[in-house]
């Protein structure tokens, strides 16, 4: 078996997000290596600016191609929205982000063209799966409503109170009523508010996960590429940039199980 | 005129909350000079740990020092809470903080010795506010409760909805049944949240605005140091971590009126 083979796959992310494409990973690739960096010291990236994302972006990839990588994931929305250029500009090895892997599917399902998008205020202002569905196809009609409050209901653990079934009749009110058959939930933390967002719009709207999309565009990708692991119990490593507490804490709710431990890197 | 009589005020917050209290000081003190530090490109600080916020607290101090401040305030109660002996130590000028001035007011008012706390989860679990008021009464009771929604809200302009109205309840709930008669809203955002908290706790609970309490204090120290600027206009200066952009938006909402600019400074 090639050393490559069995290199990690690298996932990167502002926070604890991205442990939904981790469990995804860990789902359908159970051989594979996984190397998380979550910057839980200065999450959330998505109100902030781009410069500031890119800024932080780079310092990420760095780190994971030190690490010596096979395979690079942007499991954030917001980076993949406004800083996928700089994270491949910098790494030496393929990557694969969140929003094209959703836009694909989107376009491709879409019965009406008209197609909804929610995501962190960065990400919808950068209209990033706009151009993606767009390059796909021109005729598609794109509805997109950022959703700032949905990230810290996830975080505080409030994904099916009369709270959160409010938040969503506020944000998901317009796109109720634009015909849209199939929303993009373009944030990592948004999978954990499926249940609220499916009972507010209805069974007749197809909600696309990112997480579960991307995953199947890394099996692709790794067959492809010769990289591939295909025995052995995959090892799984998690760095943060914060104390490691809350992301250990919270983690389990995006996981499903328990994250045994995190190193904290220096900043 | 003293030359240090016509220093600024250094006031220095994690992101925007602080504004409350710039607010304050220009309504009490319209003649001083001030110069306001948020780290937008790292905030929010509350859910993050000590060893990280004392980090984030030593470059601001440095970086207001420098400005040939006369006076310091920390005006984020997370800060204040668990990097203020930091901030003291590296600080060559008095340096004032939130939560002194509002455990003073509360353990003076109170007739039933039962004072509530709310706070981000840092200062909360700090127990700042607790050892404050015990230093001047032993006998309170404190019932502290970390509200870790309330500043995404107030950053969103939801101030008095009904999501804030039951956020407030699920929050609030075992406070109102404690027998409290004194509230300290222990993080500056949360003055913005005043009236959906006074009509859910009713007139009977006082509540404590920390950035209006910090000012008197200020008004004496200024006095006491001989430092007060008597005349002119006070110049008011604003310098962020991220793109100024959405701190001149979102800090329409605390200052009452428009943030003419932001100066972003290099990380």
């Amino acid at each position: 078996m090639d050393k490559k083979t069995n290199s990690a796959i690298g996932v990167f992310d502002s926070g604890i997000g991205g442990l939904t494409v981790v469990r995804a990973l860990m789902e359908r690739l159970p051989f594979e290596n996984i190397i998380y960096f979550g910057d839980t010291a200065r999450v959330p990236y998505g109100i902030k600016s781009v410069e500031t994302i890119n800024h932080y972006a780079s310092q990420i990839t760095e780190f994971l191609i030190k690490k010596d990588v096979k395979l690079l994931i942007v499991a954030c929305n917001t980076m993949a929205a406004v800083a996928y250029q700089t994270i491949k500009d910098l790494s030496s090895v393929p990557v694969l982000e969140v929003i094209d892997a959703s836009a694909r599917i989107a376009a491709k399902d879409t019965r009406t063209k008209s197609i909804g998008v929610i995501g962190t205020p960065a990400t919808i202002n950068s209209n990033a799966y706009a151009r993606a569905i767009h390059l796909l196809d021109a005729e598609a009609k794109i509805f997109s409503q950022a959703c700032p409050l949905f990230v810290p209901l996830v975080e505080e653990g409030w994904t099916d109170n009369k709270v959160v079934e409010m938040t969503v009749k506020a944000y998901l009110g317009s796109l109720k009523q634009s015909g849209i058959d199939t929303l993009i939930l373009g944030c990592t933390h948004y999978p954990l508010l499926k249940k609220a967002i499916r009972k507010y719009l209805g069974s007749g709207v197809r909600l696309v996960d990112s997480a579960e999309e991307t995953v199947k565009e890394v099996v692709v990708a790794l067959k492809k590429n010769r990289l591939a692991k295909k025995s052995g119990k995959g090892i799984h490593s998690f760095f943060v940039s914060d104390a490691p507490d809350r992301f250990i804490k919270v983690g389990r709710r995006f996981l499903g199980e328990k994250v045994e431990s995190a190193v904290r890197i220096e900043r």
